[in-house]
């Protein structure tokens, strides 16, 4: 496996390939979600980019940039015997110019939930995606299901500027008691996990629910707030394809999204219907 | 030459191609400056792709969109004649969505000259940009330096987001008189036509002045206000190739802009010093 530190060393290593190329871009801090990504790109590809970049302009004044987890060491080994061909791993300033041109996400679905929580942190993505994008120019880019409103947008960055790059979606990794793999994980106390379960839970009685004949959003909705009572749901949505609401969900047309923050991590899951 | 009308033509007419790839994006009324564009892509390229779309979302509110220029079956001709492969023409509905993802152009580099006037034209321009070039994926893409300002965005544009394409800047053509050639000059009156050209003499006066080693702004602006007394001069600009006010001409580094109305017809012309 080659680390590219710059983008010359990434341009020098990816001159070298040969067939099509997969690329998983991340911030780091890898854990079995990622490795699904990778294992997928890897699947799909002749060679296989990983990125890790924790990219300064999606995060709001008061997030956790400083203290966002990083570990560089595992995450190569983690890499390496995944098979990736490369790592590229740049610094800030090699990614980032002054007055730049700039990506917005579209006003809409960059400002609801995520982006009402996080105004301006879809435009950091889009921007730090397409510059990713464009200097691996990969066959495909691999993004996970779990950030469901983030590869929504990224599908309409690459569907509205005729981007000649495919969007591919990865199914969510969950520990064996349902909770979904995130980075900030490590963050929850043994107590805050125990809770944090009834997140995945709730999605999971919705399932059910719809599986049983059961479509009203009010029905699964207030279902799913009776499970979380013990935790701060920020937000329970049931929207279609486009993030538009839905008062009855629709089959293969549907997301269902939970926000809530156990103890002071802020945790988000779903379930695409 | 192929016509394709639409983006699924477009792709299978590029799907043909072996080789490198030269672009030119045009608004069609296209003149002698166009095919001087034309004439460099087919002689540095294998392929050459031309498009023709008034894009709508570079007029502001109350310019001249609806009676901009158009001549589909005259420049048809000259694409032909000139050795063009593929002659892009798209419909406005194919080429946008609803609420997209968005370019801004920079807030400094978009919004001062040009951008003052015309505050969004540049978005409007990046956001085309854009989406042509990941349409046509050309090598190198064809831009006048007549509109100067227009050209270091898009360099600036390739440059921030690690454009896979080359911008190639080519130089202003002019008719015999000077008058720098640009799809609006069909609208003046040969009274008016007579005066615009104190447009080009001004830039051949600072052209002079710099040559004696008169580097002095002040004394460069004067003396060409001087000569476009007659005409209703908006802005004369000294610059560096950032756009950066100058006091002092730098060799290498320079452009000096105009920006005239003659009757009710806006001109611009510069020099690259």
């Amino acid at each position: 496996m080659k680390i590219a530190k710059d983008i010359k060393e990434l341009k020098d290593a990816i001159s070298k390939f040969s067939g099509s190329v997969g690329f998983v871009p991340t911030m780091g801090a890898l854990h079995q979600g990622h490795l699904s990504l990778i294992q997928k790109a890897r699947a799909e590809n002749d060679n296989v980019v990983v990125s890790i970049f924790v990219n300064p302009t999606q995060f709001l004044p008061g997030e956790d940039l400083d203290k966002y987890p990083r570990r560089e060491e595992a995450d190569k080994k983690i890499c390496e015997v995944a098979g990736v061909d490369i790592l590229f791993m740049p610094e800030i300033s090699s990614m980032y110019h002054s007055d730049e041109v700039k990506l917005k996400a579209p006003s809409y679905l960059g400002y609801i939930l995520e982006g009402n929580r996080r105004p301006g942190h879809f435009d950091g993505v889009v921007q730090i995606v397409m510059k990713l994008l464009n200097l691996v120019q990969p066959d495909r880019a691999y993004f996970g299901k779990k950030d469901a409103q983030q590869l929504v947008i990224l599908q309409k960055m690459a569907k509205d500027l005729f981007l000649p790059y495919e969007i591919v979606p990865v199914e969510t990794v969950r520990e064996d008691d349902g909770l979904a793999l995130s980075s900030r994980n490590v963050y929850l106390s043994a107590e805050e996990r125990e809770r944090a379960l009834s997140i995945s839970r709730a999605l999971k009685a919705a399932s059910r629910l719809i599986m049983a004949g059961e479509f009203s959003s009010e029905v699964i909705e207030a279902k799913m707030s009776e499970i979380m009572k013990d935790i701060d749901v920020e937000y329970i949505a049931i929207v279609d394809r486009d993030f538009r609401p839905l008062k009855k969900v629709k089959i293969q047309n549907s997301i269902i999204l939970v926000a809530a923050k156990v103890g002071k991590t802020r945790l988000i899951d779903n379930l695409w219907v």
